[in-house]
């Protein structure tokens, strides 16, 4: 049996292996082209092969998933070595796996008959996972090369937007009849020989292909074989429809402890299934795509991807930071007069925005959580305002105050001490203010609040600080 | 059947209605209060008891998680007044759905009585995820109330640190032995009855319970019954220990796309399992706490914590965010001479500090992910610095020649323009190397990368950007 903590290592282990196998045949090829001699040529050829045979044969131990990940944390030029070396029946499964950035350079490295041969040994719904990276004439033969049933498929997974439940679904469903005892349903699968990964229900439907209820595989295990399935089956099962949102059926997965759930469409018709596995990869995508987008980040970026192409996926972020920075500049530039005269300003004022902005960024952090949790809405819009205004209120008491007194042993003007405390209240009242107005603005334009808060709340602190503290100062000091 | 935006959207309006019904009675309540007349006091009774019944009536027909999502979604007050009208046999079960901060605030509305009644109708694995909000002596109580077998379970799982698969297995097994044939399997199973939520396979161990391999459901319905279970038994499964990490667990459930596992001891003895739900559960969970912890904030805030409990929760963060604002003013204060003599420094600063901070956020960012992933290691580490600083390189002069003309262009004086240009380039290069190294040293000395790097960060372009600004203005100009 296999330990996984063992495989976790051996999978670290396995990528040292590989990139040390790679220096080796890169030395050899360095050494041997400096020196042009045909005998050497020879220990060349023969390390090479020595060497990439031993990596094929690790390679070929590998569950494709664990290909997918050594190709993921490698650079380009080894990625595509190995990716040579392990060309085979396996690799439409490793491009359904590797990430979007990592299957383009895959993809850009296989020739159309690689392509299509790979993808013919997919299922539907995993076609429909890396068609959009696939060339369109490829797309096209592989189309021509599938069923009438499966076609219709491809291309009715293909029309889904993507997180809707459409776009998750597979179609190894195990459809019955309500009608038939337990025994026939027993026969009916030994006959089929096999069921589809992870079933754990079969789907009852009626006549016309209308679902009925489910039938779990246990059921069937632990019920006297003379009961019919309709005495048994459930009714009243969770279903999806395909443009239902994938963000829904993931909490229903959570919150009814599901496996799989029948798929149906407007006329309750039977089409498809939703299966966990499925809900497991979208939650650990969004997860790991809310971090990157935070950030300003897509995923289309991986780790060693070409430098020219990473600024491609940073520049609009830092755009907008630098556009939000410049009106923060102009709103100093506004009181230059006032700096020019207390020049102790310049200093203190960096800290007045910084803190709002923290301040600011975790009160939307939480009134995003909520959002996504369905736990904030208008009608309790009052008592959050009120909540975080105290918050903001106690904060500004507490760390202006001490920022205040600091400011007035540094600088021995108890006017500035008393301004750099009156504009932390300020500030971190404003903060608390827009930290929770603006997701939940964003969130009634049908924006997700996740991606764009943290630019605008800061841009709020930061102009809104500057403006708070140097406008008091000039007020008060000048 | 359901429909998952049916129930969804009625999720919504419940809560609706809830609010609606609870402020009814709230002002039913403040009328009567006023006017203390006996009759009318009779009319409050009345209207608060119909009200307080169709309320009931609603909940009672929600499922445990549902109405655990309610409980989240009302302030502290309503909250309470819901939760006095489910308790009843599912109020178990919502405790264990609900989140920390809430579970805290029912628990304390709660007598020992009623804790005792709520947590003897769940399972072992269930009182284990409440036992830390449980008061001592309730606990204690359990722990007497159970038999031996439980008992122990109860108190190994708790012995298990958080994040470990020890903390989320559950003892719902079921073993069998592997020199019987299918038709014994199937016999036993229908004597048994049910079987425990999520079984996809059974356990097949030897006379001592240690693991043999597994045996999937699928494979007993489609195999002839007269097979023996050594004869398909699966021997290469996936299987895990108690103290393995959660997180290399899940990473194995998305990669092998598992439902169940077998949890083993050192000596290779079935103990327990590992299933999807949980792990599913777990995802989620760390998705939210990374998000929470990426600004400081801890899980134990719900929306409607009070503001003192939210201060502390929030504090240590803004004040390791004064600190380094503290710091970085310092910075600025060494250089309060030149500011004096070009104010347009104070106005351009802030930008070199915050567009650095932002860059170098991406880039931990990608870190951090590539960490998580197991992609980056100290054997890839010269890629990734080269690709960073490229981008960096490439950022700095375009945007940093940008930033040079706005301020050559806004201040009339081409030195100033340069300045500004050359920082940015500088902040951006330092912005870089820290955001590659942060993350990697705090992953190297044990330290979870996604929680400080963000702080750290900004602190080294805070102060690194007003130093590399003021120091080259300071030289180039004054």
């Amino acid at each position: 049996m296999k330990k996984e903590n063992q495989r976790k290592e051996s999978l670290g282990e396995v990528i040292d292996q590989i990139l040390n196998l790679l220096g080796k045949h890169k030395l050899v090829d360095g050494l041997v082209d400096k020196q042009d001699i045909p005998k050497q040529k020879l220990i060349k050829n023969l390390v090479n092969k020595q060497n990439l045979n031993t990596l094929m044969r690790l390679l070929n131990d590998l569950h494709p998933a664990d290909i997918a990940d050594i190709l993921e944390s490698l650079p380009i030029d080894e990625r595509l070595i190995v990716w040579d070396l392990v060309k085979s029946e396996s690799d439409g499964e490793i491009l359904v796996e590797v990430s979007d950035a990592v299957r383009e350079t895959l993809i850009a490295d296989m020739d159309n008959t690689e392509l299509l041969a790979a993808a013919e040994q997919l299922d539907t719904d995993e076609i429909a996972d890396i068609a959009a990276h696939l060339p369109k004439n490829v797309l096209q033969d592989l189309l021509e090369s599938l069923d009438v049933q499966n076609r219709e498929r491809l291309q009715s997974t293909l029309s889904y937007k993507e997180n809707t439940v459409g776009a998750l679904m597979d179609y190894d469903v195990v459809p019955i009849r309500e009608d038939i005892s337990l025994e026939v349903v027993l026969r009916y699968l030994r006959k089929l020989g096999k069921l589809p990964d992870h079933t754990d229900k079969l789907f009852v439907v009626d006549r016309e292909g209308s679902i009925l209820g489910v039938l779990p595989l246990k059921k069937i295990i632990v019920n006297e074989l003379d009961l019919k399935v309709r005495d048994i089956m459930s009714s009243d099962a969770v279903l999806f429809k395909p443009n239902d949102e994938a963000d829904q059926a993931s909490d229903a997965f959570e919150r009814y402890d599901l496996v799989t759930a029948p798929v149906v469409n407007d006329e309750n018709k039977l089409i498809g299934r939703l299966s966990v596995n499925a809900v497991v990869d979208y939650i650990r995508e969004e997860a790991e795509s809310d971090k990157l987008s935070m950030v300003g980040l897509r995923e289309e970026e991986d780790l060693f991807s070409s430098i020219w192409k990473s600024v491609q996926n940073r520049w609009a972020w830092l755009a907008i930071n630098i556009v939000t920075a410049l009106l923060a500049s102009r709103v100093i530039g506004a009181f230059e007069g006032s700096i020019e005269k207390v020049v102790a300003l310049a200093a203190l004022m960096p800290i007045v925005a910084g803190i709002g902005g923290n301040s600011g960024n975790q009160t939307t952090t939480m009134i995003v959580r909520g959002l996504a949790l369905g736990q904030v809405s208008f009608s309790n819009l009052q008592r959050l305002m009120q909540k975080e205004l105290g918050v903001a209120l106690l904060n500004g008491v507490l760390w202006g105050g001490v920022l205040g007194i600091f400011a007035y042993l540094l600088y021995g003007n108890i006017k500035l001490g008393f301004v750099m405390t009156a504009a932390m209240i300020l500030n971190l009242l404003l903060s608390a203010i827009m930290g929770v107005m603006i997701p939940l603005v964003m969130n009634r334009f049908g924006k997700d609040p996740a991606v764009g808060s943290s630019v605008l709340i800061t841009a709020m602190t930061d102009s809104g600080g500057f403006f708070i503290f140097l406008g008091l100062a000039t007020i008060v000091l000048i």
